[in-house]
């Protein structure tokens, strides 16, 4: 796998374009991204867990589980477009309308996200000018990708772009994408809004089983406040520009895809989780020796989620007692007496438990371990051989700040 | 039910004392507390779910389990004697054993509790000295209840302590307590240390069963964190001084005995939110109409538990989208179309959401209702006759102070 420049429009065939719609009136910022194939895509896609669903998310699963193809996406920030009823759905449905007709493809190849205020209609009028105006812009460079990556952010401060290259079947293949996700991001699923693209040649079956492993042991491992979005919608487009033999089953250019999609996901994750709300520190747990993967994504996702383990990893205190804590009430099975403690980052690695009893450690090299600003919380169980891997980030004044008057 | 004057020295029969001992040795303030009973006590506890408990926990779940009576209460902040391995529980057998001859008791006959820094040691030698000094200190006046309230705070702001008077057949019984709690307060168990005196004639059984039932809607619909802690102590102990007719059935005086339990644990639940740490406001979340009381329960709790919902409250903030988005990820089923959410306080009544769907409301009436000190969040659900009620605070800057260096 090789790291490449770009984002949504690295892969073969696909545009892209950003503009300020005025859906973040008060503001001026960029705020409605498009994203469009020169052909029809295979798609799959994973979508929040939230029984309160945002109206795209609803419009998304549908056109994933019912459309043969999608060919274009439509996303605002702004207005999530969630607990907004019928008028909701008709918002929906009159975006895709307005799309298809302008972009000349049918209404059901047209994918929509909204992320922003929940409980808000959307301004049509605006909405509906944006889609209009949007295709003019429509580019296959690079450039065109950032627009769109910057065009979905809400409070991320940070744009989250990607794109990766390798080989199947002798052919040069490339995926790509966008993401946002700063707050309200936990871990039930692809957490808040990313489109990928690819020109791989996949079959329907296999792009959603891919999409679904790759997610499982990234998006879904991430935690930011512990409040899964009601707006969460991760989904693939792949156009089989690449010229692949069609990969339709399990066999060796499957696991290549999935391997990179995950390893570029994983990336993705990370990003999210240290551009989380207020956060000044990356924080990743990595849990090994669990009695199985089920207790290992329990135990990791558990300490991540601490609000008071967060707290100290922003004092750069070395608490052990709160690890020890989470693990205990994370509802895994695990034998507290073989649990092993440490810190990790570019400073060094201290270990600050031995077999479920807190030590006495250098505090000023701790100190010094837990300035920098990516953490690893290294978890030893003795229970068995499963591992895993959360990200989150520390809880901070500003997360207060930032959520205390997010309104206004 | 009368509420009166005191705490635990408040029932016939109980003589407390608070000390500084020490163990907190780096400011002076008090830091043991004892609680002593004329005659031996019926006794039973409800203790942290916590799969990592404090080996106080362990000692007192083996006393209520199978000691005959209780006599004796003696309980440390600063260190929380938890994740300190066999140490810990030899410093259980020896604080027990010294309070047990100094008191001319049996060992078994001595609750035991600590609150403070996880995965540090006891230092014994100060704590064997306090115990040996606080039966002389030992009154039956509220001053000396006050004392031993004062000696197991920790991060709290307020001492909490509270007595109520009640007629069982036709004789005066009393119930007091005092509890600390501010940080790492979850909903799974009697929330912190909590320890409650009754000179009222009731049998082991239906005081278990009186607590739990008293407990359930109290002290686990309590959190400030989302994090279990691993010390949680919730013990009561009877003396029978009152003289009436001990309970031995689930009679009348009994369910009148568990009503009053029940209250004076609600005022208790709301102290210890309200006085959570770095808390600016008191939240209550009341659910109606949802489909059973389990579902009522974890609704209550979700919108309670959101960081988010905790962080707008902090704000002043009338955001009704975290409200549903908490509904939406809780795992409770229910109908999203039928959802009215409100926000009460001192200064009025205002309806936010109406049928799921968020409204267009008066900001500045909103903000005026929520700039008080104590919230009601209400949410009408529309699936059937269950409702429940949960405590909770808003997320402040100040949580984040207290929590990024708690130990230094």
């Amino acid at each position: 796998m090789q790291i490449i420049e770009g984002g949504v429009t690295a892969a073969k065939g696909f545009k892209a374009a950003g503009m300020a719609a005025g859906i973040k009136y008060k503001n001026g910022k960029k705020d409605m991204a498009m994203v469009v194939s020169d052909k029809p895509c295979v798609t799959a896609g994973t979508f929040t867990l939230n029984r309160v669903f945002a109206a795209p998310v609803k419009w998304d699963k549908d056109i994933v589980a019912n459309s043969p193809f999608a060919q274009a996406v439509v996303v605002n920030s702004g207005v999530a477009n969630a607990c907004t009823g019928v008028e909701g759905d008709e918002a929906c449905a009159l975006e895709a309308k307005t799309a298809g007709e302008t972009l000349g493809i049918s209404a059901d190849a047209v994918l929509l996200g909204s992320t922003g205020v929940i409980g808000m209609q959307l301004p049509m009028d605006r909405m509906c000018a944006g889609i209009k105006a949007l295709p003019e812009l429509l580019d296959y460079t690079k450039e065109a990708g950032t627009l769109a990556a910057e065009a979905i952010m809400t409070t991320d401060t940070v744009k989250k772009q990607w794109a990766v290259e390798t080989v199947l079947d002798g052919k040069k293949v490339t995926i790509g994408g966008i993401a946002k996700g700063s707050g309200m991001i936990h871990i039930n699923m692809g957490t808040t809004l990313s489109f990928v693209t690819t020109d791989a040649a996949i079959s329907s079956e296999m792009l959603k089983s891919a999409l679904i492993e790759a997610a499982d042991v990234s998006y879904n491992m991430v935690s930011v406040d512990g409040d899964t979005s009601t707006n969460d919608t991760l989904a693939i487009m792949a156009s089989g520009y690449a010229g692949n033999k069609e990969i339709t089953e399990k066999n060796d250019d499957y696991k290549t895809f999935t391997a990179v999609l995950t390893d570029a996901f994983k990336k993705v994750a990370k990003k999210l989780a240290k551009d989380g709300e207020g956060a000044t520190k990356l924080l990743i747990c990595k849990v090994d020796g669990a009695k199985d993967d089920k207790s290992a994504k329990i135990i990791s996702k558990s300490i991540i989620c601490s609000s008071l383990v967060k707290a100290a990893m922003f004092g750069a205190d070395a608490n052990c007692g709160r690890i020890l804590c989470a693990i205990g009430y994370s509802g895994a099975e695990t034998d507290v007496k073989k649990i092993d403690v440490s810190y990790k980052s570019a400073k060094g690695e201290i270990l600050v438990c031995k077999d479920g009893n807190g030590l006495v450690f250098d505090e000023d090299k701790a100190k010094e371990i837990l300035l920098e600003d990516e953490i690893e919380i290294l978890v030893k169980l003795g229970d068995g051989n499963a591992s895993a891997e959360a990200y989150g980030c520390d809880l901070t004044y500003d997360y207060v700040k930032i959520n205390g008057d997010y309104r206004t």
